[in-house]
């Protein structure tokens, strides 16, 4: 049984988190602020204002934001704790606390881009609990165009904000080829899993490597820690490389946790009724099943799966749990193995590596609080 | 009557233009090579390498051109004319070639991104002759995400051939400002304008100047000029000030053109009959007519005007031609103001300012140039 104090700990920390997405959201409005306030100095209409003021808001607050806050952690644990003790030592300055949280929602608004031009590729219906933009009335193939300003609302806060810095440049350039590779990743999944045509022929564990690897850990986890590893002053190229060979293989397992659990979560926890099986998704679940089907088991995926019928569904389901195939075995083996591999990673990591005059260099802690976030998710 | 000399001269002129488009086209190939090249050292499958390749192929070339071959002509004047004379006095290396080229289709890579996108929110039916991507079949939706590919093409190009270039930071920033402007332009245009909605108390010139400055003239007519003159060493701001207020009344001046053809030129001339009346559309000609009519002129107007009806298309143009509106005398009146006012700009231009150890600074016939070949077109 938990103490009293243990009690205390945790309501602490709930609390504390609830203070961080707090702090980090009141900066939003002032992000929609300066954007609004170019389109007035620009002599734009009341009503194209409005309508990119309604874009911006609808469109990029009121997600999980985990993705902007860990720019905001990764700075902090860069900039504010001690090299040797781990510990912390200082507080992000407020001009400091203002850029990463200005990075962290750029991320926010490259996601918010993805995501309005996703729904519509996707037919979507809801999004966060709301009707897709290109659903809310008035709108419809606008959102297209709506996009687009999302993307351009990045740049225009980068050049506001960043443009006298040093790594200036490479902050463009991260956006810029994250953006190519998230692009990329939805490009091979369209082709591969388009939602009225199935052909599991087309689908492997190699492509869904490849599909989620592009569609999601570049833009959700290694942008964040790269942008943060930027504003901290690092710069030696092999430390990126270093980042990235752990996040990427992070957010394969982060999305692969996704599949499994819309398949396997509950529908309480995970706030959705899955639907990967009825919407011939290129899911980690049929890929297993397919590698390890028998032939009869096979002609009975190939019936069933992507069928917007919630018999065939069930016979998926069905044979996800035959005993040779026994997705839900398979996932706790992978998870288990991931960690122990992400964990190696991390310790592998020279502790304060690059460290410079002007930076302490990168720190273990960084992908260990990213990795203790994901690792046994249940939602 | 021309005798042998001006024929020969004219055929000369017409046989330059052909090859100069030509040498022009071949590059795009070779880009096609290199960002196909980068989808296999990803790793790409096979499939999504081809769909990328179609989709630049399709969409890029195919148009005029005009906005790719005016930065290679910018940056021949710039760096091979002599300042004093005029005269050209070398030819461009074929790395100089290469590079201005490359400029060029990225501005053309630009407009193919904001065409597949506008077809899809215009629903057209086609495009230089050919159905429109989204109508192709098996693209539909995913048409979306190929336009944002069509983007992330120019940032790749970019940072694999200017990188090293003391000006590459302010490419980039050229593409995102004009990128934004042009988004700006389109949402105006968007909601000011629905194909399905007409309301002309919504219309004014002071829209249609809005609209046309920013959805086109800052990228058809300010980015060319502008990347050339970074390509060829020009740094002092206020040149770039004094092009843009060259070059955007021109984009401007271009598009109410382009709004009067459509209802004005002959189909055999402009290659298309034109639909602006039927369309909704917020053209120069309807703003006019609008701030001069009558309230029973108006009446008229309000009832007719974007109705996809023959009738109320010939009613709309009797009003344009009513003696106290008289769209063509007003149009002629205003070609030849805009032509004398865009003259004194070019002529109060200093020859050869911004001249440094590096460059020999900005000319008038770059400006002279483009507005020959805009001036009085009938297409």
């Amino acid at each position: 049984m938990a103490t009293q104090a243990q009690h205390d700990l945790l309501a602490d920390k709930a609390q504390q988190k609830v203070q961080r997405r707090k702090r980090f959201e009141q900066v939003f409005p002032l992000l929609v602020e300066e954007l609004i306030g170019y389109l007035q100095s620009e002599n734009m209409p009341a009503d194209a204002q409005d309508w990119f003021k309604r874009n911006l808001n609808y469109n990029t607050p009121g997600g999980k934001l985990n993705r902007g806050l860990s720019v905001v952690d990764t700075v902090e644990i860069l900039l504010c704790t001690d090299t040797a003790t781990g510990k912390k030592v200082r507080e992000l300055s407020e001009p400091e606390y203002l850029k990463a949280a200005i990075l962290g929602w750029c991320v926010e608004l490259l996601q918010a881009y993805f995501l309005v031009a996703d729904d519509m590729m996707d037919a979507s219906i809801t999004r966060r609990g709301q009707p897709c933009w290109y659903r809310v009335e008035g709108v419809a193939n606008i959102a297209i165009n709506d996009a687009f300003m999302l993307e351009a609302a990045i740049y225009f806060l980068l050049k506001k904000h960043f443009r006298s810095e040093p790594y200036y440049g490479l902050l463009l350039e991260l956006f810029h080829d994250v953006t190519f590779q998230t692009e990329l990743g939805q490009l091979i999944d369209l082709i591969t899993a388009p939602e009225d045509h199935v052909d599991l022929s087309k689908f492997s564990l190699n492509k869904h490597h490849l599909i989620v690897v592009y569609k999601t850990a570049f833009y959700s986890f290694y942008l964040p820690v790269a942008l943060a590893m930027r504003m901290a002053g690092i710069t030696d190229d092999s430390l990126y490389q270093a980042a990235l060979d752990i996040l990427i293989p992070m957010g394969e397992y982060f999305q692969v946790q996704d599949d499994y659990l819309d398949c396997y979560g509950s529908p309480e926890d995970i706030g959705k009724i899955g639907t990967d099986i009825l919407d011939n998704k290129c899911s980690w679940n049929i890929n297993v099943a397919l590698a390890n089907a028998t032939p009869d088991q096979r002609a009975i995926l190939d019936a069933n799966y992507g069928r917007k019928d919630a018999d065939c569904e069930q016979r998926v389901k069905q044979i996800f749990s035959a005993p040779n195939i026994d997705i839900a075995a398979r996932f706790e083996r992978y998870e288990k193995e991931s960690y122990e591999k992400l964990n190696a990673l991390i310790d592998a990591l020279p502790e304060g590596a690059g460290a410079t005059e002007t930076s302490s260099g990168l720190r273990r802690e960084v992908f260990r609080s990213f990795l203790e976030k994901v690792y046994k998710r249940a939602k």
